[in-house]
């Protein structure tokens, strides 16, 4: 069902896919390290199992492989950065370098983008903050899947947001989740299996409740996080309504249902309301409120002290935010990454189709 | 079950109060109005209800009635203060028009504050920000009473986030939620009504799922948003964690199961790792992103296009976060606020205890 390839091989191919589709080689790069962070982080729907799907947008012309990325409004804490149409997994590094350079500057500093696509896992960008004593933050609108509570439209995208914040001897906090009770990608782990949804994952397009993991297809719809009015369903839908507004409306790009599909066989809305999808980036240093490492020293008793909760079962302790994927990665950087068949003969394609070898 | 008074009756007798624990003039007025938006908004659990809870604190020597709120550090866009112990319903609207006052310097103002209590309503200081034309953002950490996901110690507070964005024509989006499944208010409800609670709301102190509304009592914890693991309460954990981290770390307030609880017959816990409650305020200036009027207008367009969201029924339609509220303070100015005939009684005992009327 899968065939397992060393981290290196996956990379320097993804990189070679992006130099073949014109890329510049620092682009390229820089491209293909952001998009195995996922796969490392074990989020294996945000990696290379989407690199056939950038190289789909771009042969139907809505990637530019040479994009002019640049600030077109700025304060001394904020600013709005133009992707020009390129991959998001290079103009969310640009994005997230100026809200960090704002930050050594003011304080903090908080970028919105507009005209950009899909930019691989929220927290790569996050994280970026972290060596720096910085919190770092990261966001991104995305292709409508999920209904509003009460409504049965897909309006908004599963819109994640990451949040990483550094602490001394412990490993950093790091936060990154759709604002859906579950995400796309968990999902289709259960269409292979043919495995029920838990209720309060999705609608069927009448707006029922459905465990039927192959929903989206028939017209439903994700949920928010929360699931249901009666279990704060209004809150995931604030959440996912608050990325889109902070990455879009404030910078120009499409939001809500124009946001538009990362699939090419999609067309984006007829009228759109902006350009691209768009993304929010924010960095404080922490410094900017108290000693650094007096900060840090209460990260660790605040890390430690949760670790230490009494769990309802021994074995199963409680966690904190990035344990499962910083193991995830040390695990495939040393063992390998695990390919799927499907996604593995997807690759070939792409490598078929640039005269490359996979 | 319960009396209608006027919102002005209210609000002058809680200035009353505020008056007779010793607060100056213009703070007891201050403290009554943002008190007050809690019952005009429908949050009853956060409004007049709590009053004779903050007459306790202070008898208990833990609010300060004349506290010297001070900015005590500060770069271009952030600053942390100190709330001398004084009353949230104060020391919040300082901190949060100090972050307006940033904003309007350096695009946005972000503020941590330590040494404070009790707020009232997170939406109330967020809503600060929009006649400024800017993004207004609350949070507060809180009293422990949440467990985290596979825990079963309280370890996080209710620690709700909210987030008020600037329209023209359309009244502004105004989230404010609770980062649990159900807010501790909904939960009174359900005790005085003696009624079970959906599953995902509470758990036993083993770390049950239960419906029992009293399980507080018995040691239990309430849930992050999401209830359980398979529906996203890691998610929850991680919003009550941040805001956790950004209201107490970032400060230098009590984080975590350290946070000093609301009521007065609770001591605060015995080693404190900072000082009093914490919180955290931002302001963004919209015009830092794109001119004011473009992005007013692109939000005018976003709550039309979500307001007319195909609903899954026709008598239920998509709402716009603020919209319950915004209606209930429209009702309530208007024919008055119900009192329950228990908080009455409580507000007889306070008028008593001060020689004043009720």
């Amino acid at each position: 069902m899968e065939q397992t390839y060393a981290y290196s091989h996956l990379r320097d191919f993804t990189r070679d896919v992006f130099l073949a589709m014109g890329c510049p080689a620092s682009q390229a790069t820089l491209a293909s390290e952001v998009l195995l962070s996922a796969d490392l982080r074990g989020i294996d729907s945000h990696g290379v199992a989407r690199l056939s799907g950038y190289v789909r947008l771009w042969e139907a012309g809505r990637i530019n492989a040479t994009p002019n990325i640049r600030i077109v409004h700025e304060t001394p804490s904020t600013a709005v950065v133009d992707g020009d149409g390129g991959l998001g997994l290079v103009v969310a590094p640009f994005a997230m370098q100026v809200a960090i350079d704002k930050a050594a500057l003011a304080g903090t500093g908080w970028v919105s983008v507009k005209h950009s696509n899909h930019f691989g896992i929220a927290g790569y960008h996050a994280m970026k903050a972290l060596d720096r004593d910085m919190i770092g933050m990261a966001m991104t609108n995305a292709s409508p899947l999920v209904a509003p509570t009460f409504g049965k439209e897909r309006m908004l995208g599963t819109n994640p947001i990451a949040v990483a914040i550094p602490a001394n001897k412990q490993p950093a906090f790091v936060a990154d989740f759709a604002t859906t009770t579950a995400a796309n990608g968990k999902l289709e782990i259960l269409q292979r299996k043919e495995e029920a949804a838990p209720t309060g994952w999705i609608q069927d397009k009448a707006g029922n409740s459905s465990t039927n993991p192959h929903e989206l297809k028939e017209g439903g719809a994700l949920l928010p996080l929360g699931g249901d009015r009666d279990h704060g369903s209004h809150k995931g839908y604030c959440l996912g309504a608050i990325v889109d507004i902070f990455s879009a409306v404030l910078s120009g790009a499409n939001y809500g249902p124009w946001a538009p599909p990362f699939v090419s066989f999609l067309a984006p809305p007829a009228h759109p309301v902006g350009e691209g999808l768009g993304h929010f980036f924010g960095a404080m240093r922490v410094d900017a409120f108290r000693p650094a490492e007096e900060f840090k020293d209460h990260m660790d008793n605040w890390i430690s002290r949760f670790r230490a909760t009494t769990p309802v079962n021994d074995d199963q302790p409680v966690l904190i935010p990035g344990d499962p994927e910083r193991e995830m990665q040390a695990l495939r950087l040393e063992k390998g990454i695990p390919v799927l068949l499907p996604v593995v003969k997807d690759l070939q394609a792409v490598a078929q189709k640039f005269n490359l070898n996979f």
